[in-house]
């Protein structure tokens, strides 16, 4: 894994709590930030699991940072746009 | 409506591009300053929203803040929790 990556949690189609569990982990390894990404409809789901870990399991934790954005990505009929979002979640 | 709820704009059911309009519209109205927000499996859709309006409509707007937050919501079972967002788009 690429230098700078070991701190992201991507949220693909596994239950909320998977995703939760992958952030809590991340910090109880030291990481002092974590970044959530998620694209299209996964966006809500990743609201979900920052707002999880931060009412249920690392109540210090803050979100410090929000990106929105759109990527474009290759699919079977050409070149679709799709939202994403970037959320960092620090420690506290 | 109450004052300061005029340039906030809720997503609800309706296609993305109704939203978009709304947005579009407020700015043409002469608000600086346009809050989109939604809850649970609608804030896709506020992402989706704001980066369309950004990118078709409105090239010069900028995403100044957005806030995630957990609300209580009393349904036919009690009280549920639901994620919700609000993306503030400035006119640039």
């Amino acid at each position: 894994m690429a230098k700078g990556d070991d701190n992201v949690v991507f949220i693909g189609k596994k239950g909320i709590m998977s995703y939760v569990l992958a952030v809590v982990t991340q910090f109880n390894n030291g990481e002092d930030e974590v970044i959530i990404k998620a694209r299209g409809k996964a966006i809500n789901r990743a609201v979900d699991v920052a707002e999880v870990v931060k009412q249920r399991f690392v109540q210090a934790a803050n979100t410090t940072d929000i990106k929105i954005s759109t990527e474009e990505i290759e699919g079977d009929e050409g070149i679709v746009k799709v939202s994403a979002i970037e959320i960092t979640l620090d420690k506290g």
